[in-house]
C-alpha cells in the first residue's frame, strides 16, 4: 500500500464539514494517505481562481502527488469527472478547467481519463456533492496505486482555460490584475518574459518607474512593482495593502509602457 | 500502539491557537494519531450547529474513529465530560448534547462513560479550556487503545438534543430551516420519508412546484428544492445564494403542501 | 529518518495557497514529517500577535518539536533567518522577535544559528516568500535530523520582544489588554504573580470585585475576571463577548487596585 500525498483544493469553505467528510472518505479507502489542504476558500464557483491557485502550488509537491480540485458549479449536470495525468502529477477534478492551468503547465499533452467505473466511487452518488461521492474516492484509490485507466476510459480532451494574455500594441502593453492575495498584493498577468522590456507601469493615475527586488525597497505608502513568488509581476506597497490603496481588483487593467 | 483517526470539531475558530494546542496534547500522548479537522467554525457556543455538523459527518469515517466535539458553554461548571460509544464510533464531548445527534443515529442505546480518572487528563485542569486539559487527552488515550471504562464509570444517560420535527396537520407540513451552508443553501428538517408526499413548497411568497435532481435543473435566479448531500431537503438557487435571495435563515419556517 | 512534528504559524491566511505550498516543500524534503497548523490568521505583519500565539502554544508539543513561525514584514530585506534552540524545542523564524517570547520562556540562554547554507534552502530564493524558500526547507531538514549548525554559523544574539509589563505605583497597577480571542475574552498582561494582591479591577466605568473560577460564576451580562488558559487574567462575560460589550481592544488599559 502506497503512502502518497493527496492535496485538496475547493470552494467549500471551512465552516461546513464538507472537507472533513472528504477526508473521512479518503481515509476509509486508504488509511495511510497523507492529506494536505491547499485552500478551501476559493470564491464560491470561481473556476479561474481555483485553477490559478492550483497552478501556483502543485509544483512544490513531490512527484506522484495527487491533486484533488473541486470547484464544481456544474455538479449533478452533464460535465464529466476526470483524472488528468500530466508529467509526474495526477489531477482529479470536474472537467471544467479547474485543473487545466496546472496540467497544461506540466505537460503539453496530458492524458485524460473519465471517471465512470462505479467500483471506484461511493455506492450512492448524490447530485450535489461529487467531492465526497466521486472525486475523493478516485483520489484515494489512486493513492493506493490503482491505475487511472481502471476508473474509466481515456477521453480525447478536457476543458482548458487560460491565463488572460497581455495585449501588446507597439510600445503599450495592456495587462490585467488576475488575483489579489491576503496582503492586498495585486498579481498581474505579466510574467518574466516581459521583464526586460518594462519602462514604466501605470496603475490608474500613478506611475511606477522601476521594478523593485523587495518590498522594503518601497518607501512608506508608495506603490512598487515586484516579480513575486508566483512568477508574475505584482503591484504592492511595503507593509500596506495595494488593493485597498488603489481600489483595484481582479479584472482591472494595468498599462505598461515598453522599451 | 494503534494508529487511529481522531476528528476534531469545535467553535474555537482558527485565529487563536486553541486547536493547534489540542493537537499538541494529542501528539504528545500518541505521536501516531491521525488528526482530521471537521470544522472549528461552529458559531460560538451553538450546540445544535455543532451537533448537526457532527451528525452529517461522522458516518464517512472508518470504524473505530474517535470524534472529539468541543462546543462547551458550560466549561468549568457542573456539566459532565463524557465518552459515548455508539456502534463502531467513539465520541468525546461535554455532556450537553453536542455529540447526541450523531450517537443516537448510530445506536439506539449508546454506552456513556464519565471522564473522571485524573490519570487520563492533563495534570492541572483549567476552568476554561477542557478541550486541551480533558477532552484531547481522553481522545488521545482512546486512540492508543485505552478502554473508555478506564477513564471513569458508566453513566446512566447523557443529554440529548433532537432535530426539530416537521409538524403535520392534515395536508400542511410546517418545516424549518435548520442550517445554511457556505453556498447559501437552506437546509430544512424535511427528510426523505416525506419525499413522495410533497406537492409544493412555499418559501415566503414564492412557490416551488417540484423536487429537482440537480442544481442545473434550476433556471437562472429561480429557487429550487433538492434532496441534498445531508439527506435533507434543501432550498437552493443554481449558482446563487438562496439565503441571500430569500432572506431566510436558521429557524425560519417553510410550508409544504402535501399530497 | 525521523518522524518529527513541525508546527506552522503565520500571517498567510488560508485563502491563498501559501501554507499548502510550504507543506509541499516540507513533504518533498521529508515525506514523513507530521505537520500541525497553530494558526495562519495572525493579523498581517503583527509580530507581537504571532509571538504571543506561539508563546501560549509551543509548550503543549512534545520535545524535539520544530516550530516554524513566519510573520515577516522584512522579507527580502536585511533581517536574518534564524534557528533558535531553546530547551527541547527548535524554532525557525525570521529574526524579528516572532519566536522570542517562546524561546525566552523556554530558556534563559537560547542558542541561535543564522540560516545561510544554500544546501538547505530552495535553489532559487525569491525576495517575497522566504516561508517557502528558506524557512520551510530549514524546518524540513531539521525534522530529518540535520543539525542547526550545518545550516549556518552561530549568531551572538537574536531580536527579543517582551510582553508589556504591568506598571505598579503604590496600590495601583496599570495593566493592558494584550490580546482578544475569538470569544471576545480580553487577555491582559496580569499573570499569576499578582493574583493574591488584586482587590478590584476597573474596566472603563465598571468594577469587577473578585476573581472567578469559571465563566458560569458570572451572571448573565456581567463582566467577570478569570485566570484563563493562557495563565493571564482575562476579562470575560458568561456566553457573551467582553470585547464587544466593553469596546476594549488590544492596547487598551485596565486599572487594578491592589491590596
Amino acid at each position: 500500500m502506497k503512502n502518497r500525498i493527496i492535496t485538496l483544493l475547493s470552494d467549500f469553505g471551512t465552516r461546513d464539514p464538507f472537507v472533513g467528510v472528504m477526508k473521512g472518505v479518503i481515509h476509509t479507502i486508504n488509511p495511510r494517505a497523507i492529506i494536505v489542504d491547499l485552500t478551501h476558500e476559493i470564491s464560491p464557483q470561481d473556476i479561474f481562481e481555483g485553477a490559478f491557485s492550483l497552478y501556483q502550488s502543485y509544483g512544490y509537491f513531490p512527484d506522484d502527488t495527487i491533486h484533488l480540485a473541486v470547484v464544481d458549479p456544474g455538479v449533478g449536470g452533464g460535465r464529466k469527472a476526470v483524472i488528468v495525468r500530466a508529467g509526474c502529477h495526477l489531477f482529479v477534478a470536474p472537467d471544467n478547467g479547474v485543473a487545466s492551468l496546472a496540467a497544461q503547465r506540466e505537460s503539453a499533452a496530458p492524458e485524460v481519463f473519465e471517471i465512470t467505473n462505479p467500483e471506484y466511487t461511493l455506492g450512492r452518488i448524490s447530485s450535489t456533492f461529487h467531492g465526497r461521492d466521486v472525486f475523493a474516492p478516485a483520489a484515494a484509490y489512486l493513492s493506493k496505486g490503482v491505475l487511472p485507466g481502471r476508473m474509466g476510459a481515456r477521453a480525447e480532451d478536457f476543458i482548458k482555460i487560460k491565463i488572460p494574455e497581455v495585449l501588446i500594441e507597439g510600445s503599450i502593453a495592456a495587462a490585467a490584475v488576475i488575483h489579489t492575495d491576503r496582503f492586498g498584493n495585486l498579481i498581474t498577468n505579466i510574467d518574466g518574459s516581459l521583464r526586460e522590456r518594462i519602462a514604466r507601469i501605470k496603475v490608474r493615475n500613478r506611475v511606477i518607474e522601476k521594478i523593485s527586488n523587495s518590498y522594503e525597497q518601497g518607501k512608506q505608502g508608495e506603490l512598487l512593482a515586484i516579480f513575486g513568488s508566483t512568477g508574475f509581476l505584482e503591484i504592492s506597497i511595503n507593509k500596506e495593502s495595494a488593493s485597498e490603496y488603489t481600489g483595484l481588483k481582479k479584472g482591472d487593467d494595468i498599462i505598461v509602457d515598453l522599451k
